[in-house]
């Protein structure tokens, strides 16, 4: 963050006591971009971040704004082969924000949800994405289906995971623009949403249990596709 | 369940105005397997799943016992090319649940937990795992480390998830016996369990975010597993 998007560091606060190789370069590095960096005693960065692991350092991010459906489109415009991650009525907090957090490992651009019904960027959702959230665009849509008519209409390919799909998700190629597409906890795609896909595929389901967690189902499909990228490492 | 391991179900419970094929076929199934099957009104089929997506049937499952290590190895002696998780330390009920839903997604025959300092299967983690936790069996050892070497001396191969590792997921031969281990959230793999792995392998790390949920990253290597096995479907 400090290094490719420094001007949203608002401060950088580092454990007093915190002296090691890996320490002294984060604080060189903002002083060198001139963000405020201040010693503070372990207890009270403690208190900052609460119980996230922060391993002596915190920063403080000024939150990334959502998008508009514009910015994404712009955003696409110059983008070579772009990943995104559309979520289809995703409730539970918990599951959303572990969805930004792989988005984000993965090397997604964006990450698109309907503004009704489904979860939104909150503070709980923030928590869970472990500064995710902060660096992965979420664009909040009034319309999924025609969101991804626009999609495709900006070339890229739609590829839903659905249960009853013929393809495996190995078996079709996400090496090229594409959004992947995951449903609701429990119902899946709704209809329109699956009439809007070019590819359905499907993830393992070898058990007794009929649907995966929709947030590990994300990481699956997100992991296929890095897997295929051969991108790993940033 | 039903078709597998009838003696398991205790009883079978369908609402009232449920009348389609699926439905019929899993009354036809416990009637053939001599389980109990009641007709109850919605309402009272909402009370008895909670909030879980019932899709108008509720089976009553007796709880797997947890196996001890000996049930494991024995297990292990008369599987083919056996596919275990082990969690280093999980603390997150919520984690181990979702842990335990995509094993049995994937296929694995067991998942193992530390006996100390980590989740156990609490009434939470059977609830998060929508039912896993009644199929897949779970082994809490005293000593993960010396677990991990018994597993070793059956032939299995041990590979753990660890960011700095150089090897990506899908350059090991995850197809033979394979015990995969996952760190703790956060802080990952011990250093004795580290010692204990004949592979260590990374997932995606792209973003800004240094690690990615626990849950999620073993759905990543599960999957891998699952892909490379190319079994999808039960």
């Amino acid at each position: 963050m400090l290094a490719r998007h420094p001007e949203r560091v608002a401060a950088v606060r580092i454990a007093a006591q915190r002296d090691d190789a890996r320490v002294r370069a984060i604080e060189e590095l903002a002083r060198r971009q001139q963000r405020p960096v201040e010693r503070i005693d372990a207890q009270s960065l403690k208190r900052l971040v609460g119980d996230v692991v922060h391993q002596g350092v915190a920063a403080q991010i000024t939150p990334l704004p959502p998008w508009s459906e514009d910015e994404l489109l712009a955003a696409l415009s110059t983008a070579t082969a772009p990943l995104l991650l559309a979520l289809d009525g995703v409730q539970d907090p918990h599951n959303l924000g572990a969805c930004l957090r792989t988005a984000d490992a993965c090397g997604a651009l964006a990450v698109i949800v309907p503004r009704d019904r489904a979860a939104q960027v909150t503070p709980a959702v923030r928590k869970v994405a472990a500064g995710a959230a902060e660096v992965t665009p979420v664009v909040a849509v009034t319309n999924l289906s025609r969101s991804l008519k626009l999609l495709k209409d900006a070339g890229l390919w739609v590829v839903g995971a659905d249960a009853a799909a013929e393809s495996h998700a190995d078996s079709v190629d996400l090496k090229g623009p594409v959004v992947l597409v995951l449903g609701a906890e429990g119902t899946g795609l709704r209809q329109l949403t699956r009439q809007n896909c070019d590819f359905l595929v499907r993830l393992p389901q070898l058990g007794a249990v009929e649907s995966l967690n929709v947030s590990v189902a994300a990481g699956m499909l997100l992991y296929e596709a890095a897997r295929q990228r051969g991108r790993w490492r940033a």
